[in-house]
């Protein structure tokens, strides 16, 4: 679940790109910081990497799209590491089966941030003399180590949900149960023609343009997430049990999975009362958005609510207003959770969890994949999945936009999902 | 794979829907003429339903939805059909596993006759009197039994394609190897502001509307199908065994599957020489459309050619002109198969193969699902599937329209399925 | 689940073996004779196979090795069945994957029937001039066409057991519930030096010799089988909920297919009342043996019971007072079923139910599999199954003998296999 | 894999106990003294388990059956452990999946050392005081300890086995190529009546008794185990690729995990020529024993060679001149591999490599359960797997007799398994 090429060089200047990567790549190891070697080495199911991995990987794109290839008498850290932490990316050779990166108990995590610290200092040095080209995929690396700090977090925390004792990343203020949301209205959003996609003013993956004419139907969205509170209701009335509210692949997905509720709810003899998060087991709050649900929920969700998931192009045509700066993000390591939406009209557009769209991650008129071997992707994940906006409380802050097009398929949940309703006008 | 409720009335008077009604049930039974009673029974995947369950499931659709509910004093065949013979109408009650329709080798082949032949008595008798909601039943029926006529020729091929003898259904004119395609041209679709969907002057499925307006991209289409020549040299250039060709999913597919060919080509010494059809083992005609290919074929064959696949609203944008009625589709019991183009300018359209096109099967703007148990569904399948247009070879002439939305999943290919190349200008 | 090779000629003149000969194909198809096409050509699942295809395969066998080795100018009815009714010998090429019979809707029942034809007519008119090596093979032919008349017996059962209309193979008077069986006793063994084996008096598989010594510890044996009564004790006291009664590959076996009774129990509103069989569905006789349990169940049983199931040596053993072609075997077409034992002393040692021993399935001391392509196998089988003796109601009459070797893998119950206790004195 | 019950009280006096508590505790420790926190912590596949497991799951048998019991005021280290540990004990309520053990990445490494310093200290205080019942479980406890020691090994080398960096766990001398073994030759042993299984002299497990006759045969063993230099004349023979030397299951085994070789040897340019050990990668010496074959494997091996595997009864009868403690044994923390053998006669009964024999791991005539809960077992696995004699170079020095019954299924290989021929005279 990862993406690569990006297209035009940001405006930052050098030393600006230099203090970006630094303070990018620190943060990662300050995700990493309160876990144990085992911790960071245990891989809970193909679809999660371990963090190690993660810190390796991410590594290695630097290592080998930029030291190697722009860095004259560059030293190679571990030449075993291109087998090891090549993710997906057939142009680079050979590499390890994704399902099996659980078993790299070595190299160390000690290794591994000995592997960053070498690739850096590398790096660092070179910023003020790369070409434009390789400065292009500094940037990319930015970006491309932003994603994977969210999914280092998704990871971890799908871990430990495994854990009978419950671990705990990061203390928090627990959090209490029975809190009620506010109200939920509706905004109308722009009808007919719109124009949406990557503007090229900033970063953005080849994905995420052309920019392009589409047209709107009448339509209107959801002021603020679905909540807890909402969800248990859904619960109650046998949302989980009706067959006619359900996609067909859906239901099956409940059925052989006994799906009860959202991934990380917890029962107990009076009820769903309890959730995991990085901050350990704690009560439901009612009033925060539900998360880590499957585009199957949420779209069954919305069908007992008289109403239906938003399109991509409504929802970016609603986040022309918004600064995508601003918003429930990461900024630092810590227990990153939802929180409940607080002040008027459309809200938690930016932040929170990301939002599941009806549209299917399919190009849009005029793409063409960017080339070279970064650029190897993006399109090639273009079937079966659903589009997600708008980033989460995962999400490092300044790294998503309106364009910006994150994709999974539809049942898959341990990332910081949620739902805005929307409705036909 | 079947759809439901359909709107609106049909301008038909009753005597022509009898003599339709008539028409359609008889030509199922054609089909099913050359089939033994083994033939008839087993079941080749799960994918694929047995001839018999076929015959007796259509009769089970006018038998519940309309001699049960509209005809007084109606005797019900056997009261344990409703259980063998729904498909997964949930509204209908518990039925058989979809699965399991192999073992049902009772009630025999005779028995379900007896079955077809004591509906159609029933209903034959009733459509004079019928109310006008019975009549749109009695529509919706006969249109979907056009849609397993097409199923059922698909999954006998599918059976007798895994028989070592060979069995041909019906005997027809070899094909002959080593025909050359005509040349292929590009023809400029439409741009701009476009409306399609079911505009409501005959029958239609409820997810064929509400028709609307969309925008469209400068495009242009091929004039005719790929073909197996071409698809010949698409192989010849390694075109299975270059991951950068497909999509993750389609080469993890081919990769597990060791797909290296469509469906029904078979091998001999000298390379790929030969397909199977209905009409048995023959010669693999160069000239004539490429089929029995999954949508993971198509894309990956369309980014070798440097193309793409066609949008569904493009194509159905370019099918405005054409007469739905007029190709090479099913008129009557016999070997159904894509031929060569003829002609000028856009051709092939309408018949010979589904077109897989790149746009999700996914709800138009404003979609309702129909009321009642007949219109549980269409929507339900709306999640992972692609949109074909334009029926096939073996589609009952007359069944589609522009706005006709087929669909499957990007791994299947036992339909008549085929490809058109785009291109954006 | 078949044996191949004998060794020693049986002193059947030709002309009594020619009788033998017609008597045994006439039998196999006159089991077919209430089948359809469509019965006859159902797979039901891996481990059964079509009886189309026991028709075919078995006539196969005679005329592979015997009609093509010894028949000058024999002309081979089909040269393509070779490769479809091979079941397993790897010397004679390759073979339709078993798991895949079931698509053989063609060549069809009728076909089949005349392959028979063919190939009895030239046996028949063969017999009298054929060298005694291939004497033995006709003899060995006919051993093995019985093996398969049990197994089409079974795998037709098995079959109609999943079709909901539960049809009835031969129709016969109705089982009643409620009987209660006769008393259990014990006998006691012989303990001490005991000599098993084939002793080479008349045809035998390669797996039943040598005849060796072994040692028996006291034991005593049950009397009669156990009952369907005695097994609703065991059911009702919990027996498939208590997992200190099972072994563990058993306990794993019940908890995923959700095993609670034996293969053809049928549960009503009123508990276990209803078995199906050959005869249809009828009430469940308490005092008949309970038929169609696994090796696991068996066991289970017998723990609970505080006794243990005899090893294949007591069994033996103690079959020698006993004549082997007395008990409820099978002579004609008709529904084999077990009957409630009848009697003193230890009875129902031959038919009725194949009695599941404690013994693996294993080599006897000196064993040597029989030379030649016929004798490529019964060795080939010897892990993970257990032994089974005394032949079934589905056995013919006069097929079995007390050094006869039946094995199945602990799981597997489609076959009429039943249970007598034994313990340790 | 595990056994437990044990029946009377070894001789030692408790100080005796005491000191052999300590030890056998110790050396646990000193075996995972070279991993890290991750290697300790990931399962590398259900049937192995993670070195910290071992350490806790230990430890839980001596706080459930003996501190809890019989220490008075004894203080549970963590109540949730009692679920995490337990391995299959039903009657000690519920467990942690056997697959899910790799999820435990807390409690860490450091945790579960004082798990077992708190157990420790317990119990070493407590050994003067206590009951013989509690004594006797004590004893039961360190045999129980010593069979986790060779896991703990096996399941490490397992996990190393799948690093594409090859980690070593010991240095140790390299092992060199193209070693020859010394001639083999063949020892007649004893024929008719003997007496086997455990005699009540020391410890035993519950299923090496009750002591019993059986009766042999007249047959001879190879002086030594079969060695690498020989398995590679198999392989070059074809060995696995002819049907016809392999048992159906096996065959089918080696075709769906396209099986060419022992489970650690490691293929170069030049063929055959490395091994994968505790030692790292390193030559493969043919005069060593071959180790890490499935009983399949050696069944065919034999086969290749005109012999068999011998019984479990004439390698005991054979054992019975030979002291249990020489021979190639773990003594201490270090790379264990087994030996070539050396000197005359019949050698390497004990240690080096346990020995497949042909003996399907079933009860002995007279077999009861041991009573109570850490009795539960040993019968519980009496389906499906062979019988393994003689301990290897990873069993504590000590811990193996003649009667000593291991066992694993014909396809498992990841244990030190190696085989002896046998022949009939």
């Amino acid at each position: 679940m990862e993406r690569a090429a990006g297209t035009g060089l940001p405006p930052d200047s050098r030393s600006k790109l230099q203090a970006r990567f630094k303070q990018i790549r620190s943060l990662t190891e300050a995700l990493v910081e309160p876990l144990s070697d085992a911790d960071a080495s245990v891989q809970s199911m193909p679809d999660a990497s371990p963090s190690k991995w993660h810190l390796a990987h991410t590594t290695w794109f630097f290592e080998t799209f930029i030291a190697r290839e722009f860095l004259p008498g560059y030293q190679v850290f571990d030449a075993r590491f291109a087998y090891l932490f090549n993710s997906y990316y057939e142009a680079q050779g050979q590499r390890l089966a994704r399902a099996s990166r659980g078993v790299l108990t070595r190299p160390t995590l000690e290794v591994v941030r000995a592997y960053r610290a070498h690739v850096d200092a590398a790096l660092l040095e070179a910023i003020a003399e790369l070409p434009a080209k390789a400065i292009e995929l500094v940037e990319l690396g930015c970006q491309h180590e932003q994603q994977h700090q969210e999914l280092l977090l998704t990871d971890i925390l799908h871990l430990f949900s495994l854990n009978p004792l419950e671990p705990c990343v990061w203390q928090a203020r627990p959090r209490e149960a029975g809190h009620r949301p506010e109200g939920l209205d509706w905004v109308a959003g722009r009808a007919g023609l719109a124009r949406i996609g990557d503007a090229g003013a900033g970063f953005g993956f080849d994905c995420e343009g052309p920019r392009h004419d589409t047209w709107l139907a009448p339509h209107a969205l959801a002021t603020r997430l679905v909540t807890n509170a909402e969800w248990l209701d859904f619960i109650e009335d046998g949302g989980y049990r009706n067959p006619s509210l359900w996609l067909s692949d859906g239901w099956a997905w409940i059925k052989q999975g006994d799906i009860q509720a959202p991934l990380y709810w917890r029962r107990r003899g009076d009820g769903w009362t309890r959730q995991f998060g990085l901050d350990g087991a704690s009560g439901l709050d009612g009033a925060a958005p539900v998360a880590h649900i499957s585009y199957y929920e949420a779209e069954a969700y919305a069908r007992w609510a008289g109403a239906r998931l938003p399109t991509e192009a409504e929802w970016e045509s609603a986040a022309e207003g918004f600064e995508p700066w601003e918003g429930n993000f990461l900024d630092s390591a810590g227990p990153a959770r939802p929180m409940a939406a607080r002040g008027d009209g459309l809200r938690q557009m930016y932040g929170d969890l990301w939002e599941w769209t009806g549209s299917a991650y399919l190009p849009y008129p005029g793409f063409r994949p960017a080339g070279g071997a970064v650029g190897e992707y993006n399109g090639k994940f273009m079937s079966g999945q659903f589009v997600l906006k708008g980033g989460s409380c995962a999400t490092p802050r300044g790294h998503v936009r309106a364009s910006y097009r994150n994709f999974f398929y539809p049942h898959q949940r341990w990332q910081f999902t949620g739902l805005r309703l929307a409705k036909d006008l």
